[in-house]
C-alpha cells in the first residue's frame, strides 16, 4: 500500500486554487484570497486545512480549529477542543479511507473533537467512533453535533 | 396563481416523519421525537420551523432561531437578530419560488437575519438581497456567513 500523509496546508495561490475544486467553498477560501492579495497574510502562511495530496492534486482536506476551554459547552472536564470541519474528499477519490485518515490525524492531537454532522452522514461518523450529543437548541442551533471523546473525557 | 402559505409547524409525530424526507435530518429532529416520546414537549408543541404544504405534504421547510442581542457579533446598532437554518425544498419542488416565498416571510419579521449559505449556494442568497459579511475565523469557524440588514442596520 503506498504511502498517504496528512500535510498541514500553506496559503498560496496555488491552494486557493485547489480549494474551488471542493463543494464547501465559500467565505472562508474568498477571504484568505482577499488577505493574500493585500498582503494581509504572507504567502505560503499557515492554515487551520489539512489535506491529503496524490502527486501534485489537493484530492482531501479538512479544517481543524483549536477552541479555547472558555468556549467550552461540550466536554468536561474544562479543556481546550478541536472543531473540525469542511472534512471532504474529491469524488472520484472517495472509497479509499481518505476521511478515516484525515479524522485519525486529528484524533491522533488527543483533545477532544466536534463536529457538526453534514447531510446524511451519520453513519460515517459513528464509524469513526464519534457520537450524537444530546441536543440542546440554544447551543446547536440547528446543528447536528457528533463528538470524540479521547480516555477519560466525557459529555458537559 | 394558487394560494401558497407559510405556516409555523407543530411539534408531533405527522411532522417528524414528514421531516425524515428532508436531507438535513440530524440530532435536532431525532431530540424533538424523543421529547414528545419521553412527554417533555407536548404533542402540537410549536417549534422553530417554519413551512409550507401542498396538500398534507410538507414540501419546504426553514428553522428560524430569536437570538438574544447579547450573542449578536454581527449587526449594529445592538439588538436581536434572527438565525435561519435547514431552508430546503424538495426536490421534485423546486423551481417554483417556494425558497423565496420562505426567505420573504423571515424578512417580513423585520430583524436583522443571518445564515450560514450550504455548499455552492451564495448565487441564491445574493439574489435574496444577503450578503456575504467579512469572514471572521474565530466568529465564523468554516462558516460561511450570509446576512441580511433592515433600514438602519449595518455589519459590526
Amino acid at each position: 500500500m503506498e504511502h498517504i500523509e496528512v500535510k498541514r496546508l500553506l496559503i498560496n495561490y496555488k491552494t486557493l486554487e485547489e480549494f474551488e475544486n471542493f463543494r464547501e467553498y465559500g467565505s472562508q477560501e474568498l477571504s484568505m484570497k482577499e488577505d493574500l492579495r493585500a498582503n494581509i497574510i504572507e504567502n505560503d502562511s499557515e492554515s487551520p486545512f489539512y489535506g491529503i495530496y496524490y502527486g501534485k492534486k489537493l484530492v482531501a482536506r479538512m479544517s481543524v480549529y483549536r477552541i479555547d476551554q472558555k468556549y467550552n459547552r461540550y466536554f468536561k472536564p474544562a479543556q481546550d477542543y478541536l472543531e473540525l470541519w469542511k472534512l471532504e474528499v474529491l469524488e472520484p477519490y472517495r472509497g479509499r479511507g481518505l476521511g478515516k485518515i484525515l479524522v485519525n490525524y486529528v484524533k491522533s492531537l488527543n483533545l477532544p473533537v466536534k463536529t457538526n454532522a453534514r447531510q446524511r452522514s451519520d453513519e460515517f461518523w459513528v464509524k469513526m467512533d464519534f457520537q450524537p450529543l444530546t441536543y440542546n437548541e440554544e447551543r446547536d442551533r440547528g446543528e447536528n453535533p457528533y463528538v470524540w471523546f479521547p480516555k477519560g473525557v466525557s459529555e458537559q
